[in-house]
């Protein structure tokens, strides 16, 4: 066809700015996280160990969150059969979303195959059905929510990335009876850092504005019970809509939104992209209504202390080691490299030299001069495999001549921290011996 | 919150028009399908039958499918942790990539976590890559597709519905050396006609354009392999993009592209709703894997031509009682009401006095004045099945007033139909029994 010069041009393109992205094939084991296999593109297979997985926790990989899944196919089969309207809206989803709403305290919930639609369905939805709507879009949104406001159709400003005063000067020059939706995350996936969700609801009060909080990077992780940041912070009754993700703390896969139940029925009844397409499948639910259980009680609890616990000794032995560790105050560790090429570089050397797998983060997930390895600690991540990965990072480091920093910026540890490099290093298990 | 009353004004909008949809809370049953418990609003629970479901041939609950779901869920967990670029793509769903391909003769194809979602991301992608590009758009595509090609910032112009001099006419006026995409369905979901896809295909090449063909009412269903209409009209290769769904006739979840692979490497490398959301579960992907490959073979033969005798069957007798089945040439049975309100009263009554469940189709699904019963007979549903189902039909006609047709009409069924009314009606399965 005369058109395939069009798409090979495009992946020129992408190629010559060292975009272009290659998929790494992994089939994870349930039995072994973190460690998983790698297939090789020449058709190899290796072991590694993966370092920059979104399931936190590991409730993906959980055996109770497995059962779950398992009993409720072997009851209900393994599709819903429809779109919510026909046919497809199942009981164990309709548990799922009760468990939700109570999550977050709210009185309605609705559950989407992705988090990505949710956020393009809710806030297209809000942004459509309110008259005039001004959207005051947080600088460092996720493109699910750019794409929901775009959608919507309905005017966008964007504030300073948690600039509370530019969100101010904004409120206040679009007056109190405007309709307006403040959209913001809990927090920022690629650095880690955290917004300040109670002034923004003082602000939303003052100037009456409705709030939309995405909170898919702490869902599970933060909270009393997982609730997310605002649960942590004892703000969620003072946010309109709480956005979420079953995919990452809670292991599975699919999106909600909690609310007012006149907000979710205006986007159950509104949502192009909610009312065509299938309802998340009946073992899908049940899996991840699983894991919302569980880590709303004890479990959970103790979960997050250990998943805080190993996210705060990587940023403190990494920073001891002088490895350039992007400061925050969560479980994300990122480091900077920012160079695309030398940041796939690193990547690429981190797998053939230590077959540790953290993927390189490059435009436009960031913006470029701030490419970086986003390392994602887990509660399975032992000590061990935090005094391998410190030693694989410094290897490369020096390897790839990339900078180190000064030791004064270590991050601390809360308490004696372990002195990591004298662990014992991880060893990798016997995968083939396991599958037999 | 003042905002509120802007919700229920909303709400208030779709009931006035009778288009508030209320969802029915159904608890599929493996090993009882295609009965369900249906749990009422009011707590109480009742046994039905499911007349409208989209898992056309039952696979969401074949056992071979969902132990194919539970051994992967075992194996490699419910979720698949990331991105497909970060940490998410799972060697299952490589490998239901690769079946996929196969399946549409394509040496590439990409998964998405719906049909929706696939719709969205392959035309917005296509179509803003192509300079220029004309999107030529069936007047009776799907939502999804039109979002899609919305999104795509292309001009779009619409041609009558399966309407090849309409079409011709467009393409001649484009010319031949403007980049122009062809976007049509094979088969439409609720007329349930089908696409004469060699002609388009002549005109494509005629007119040098490319062609994006959704097939997602009939993978699986159509074809010697289940490859849809294409495959069972031997054009397949004829055509640039195939897209396909594995919720309906794969009966589990997610959506899919086929086509060239510069194609598919454009569209998993551009665009942002395939970018920046969590792959599919390798756990669903094992399941549609099986799905697949199930019915490439023997299986699929079987039940194809049992999913088309029951679909002739209940055509025939539907309409031989007198009820206005619109007539089309493929597995669905949409029966007329051309009210919404009549409709919906159709579909509570059927409900009420019969446990058979088949949801009002009106607006904005399918046009005012031509609001149906949607009827998708499955190769479980016995001839006592649809004769009970006839005798439903008839008692609400009568009960709302609603016009029967002459007899003249009856849909012929090859070889000598059985008679139905003479067969024995349905029994319903001791659900609480099954339970324990």
């Amino acid at each position: 066809m005369g058109y395939r010069a069009y798409f090979e041009d495009a992946l020129g393109r992408l190629k010559a700015e060292k975009r272009y992205r290659v998929f790494v094939d992994l089939e994870r084991d349930a039995e072994h996280f973190p460690y998983a296999r790698w297939h090789r593109e020449d058709g190899g297979v290796e072991d590694v160990i993966i370092w920059c997985s979104n399931d936190y926790l590991g409730m993906g990989l959980n055996p109770q969150v497995i059962e779950a899944m398992r009993a409720a196919a072997a009851k209900h089969g393994v599709g819903s059969g429809g779109t919510r309207n026909i046919a497809g809206t199942n009981h164990p989803l309709v548990a799922l979303e009760t468990e939700l709403a109570d999550l977050h305290g709210k009185p309605g919930c609705l559950v989407f195959t992705s988090g990505w639609i949710s956020n393009l369905a809710a806030i297209s939805a809000i942004g459509s059905l309110l008259p005039d709507c001004l959207i005051l879009s947080d600088a460092y949104n996720h493109n699910s929510m750019i794409e929901g406001i775009k959608r919507s159709g309905a005017e966008r400003q964007i504030f300073r990335h948690n600039d509370l005063e530019h969100l101010e000067d904004l409120l206040k020059a679009a007056g109190r009876e405007r309709p307006k939706l403040i959209a913001f995350e809990s927090l920022y996936s690629m650095d880690g850092d955290i917004a300040p969700i109670g002034k923004i609801a003082d602000l939303a009060a003052r100037y009456n504005a409705l709030t939309y909080l995405d909170e898919v990077h702490a869902v599970g992780l933060y909270g009393p019970r997982g609730g997310g940041i605002a649960d942590r912070d004892g703000e969620m009754d003072r946010i309109d809509v709480i956005e979420g993700t079953l995919a990452k703390g809670f292991g599975t896969l699919g999106g909600y939104v909690a609310a007012d139940t006149a907000i979710i029925d205006a986007v159950r009844s509104y949502a192009a992209s909610f009312i065509f397409t299938t309802a998340l499948s009946p073992a899908l639910a049940a899996a991840a209504q699983k894991a919302v259980q569980m880590l709303k009680g004890e479990q959970g609890v103790d979960l997050r202390a250990r998943h805080q616990r190993q996210a705060a000794l990587t940023k403190h032995a990494l920073s001891a080691a002088g490895l350039p560790v992007m400061a925050n105050a969560s479980h994300i560790v990122p480091v900077f490299v920012g160079d695309a090429e030398r940041c796939k570089a690193a990547s690429d050397m981190l797998l053939a030299r230590h077959s540790i797998y953290i993927q390189p983060i490059n435009y436009p997930t960031v913006a470029r001069g701030t490419e970086r390895l986003r390392i994602t600690p887990s509660p399975v991540h032992s000590d061990g495999h935090v005094a391998h990965l410190v030693d694989a990072l410094v290897d490369v480091w020096h390897a790839l001549d990339l900078p180190f920093t000064e030791t004064d910026n270590i991050v601390s540890f809360p308490g004696a921290a372990p002195r990591v490099s004298e662990e014992a290093h991880c060893t990798f298990p016997d995968f083939k011996k396991a599958a037999e």
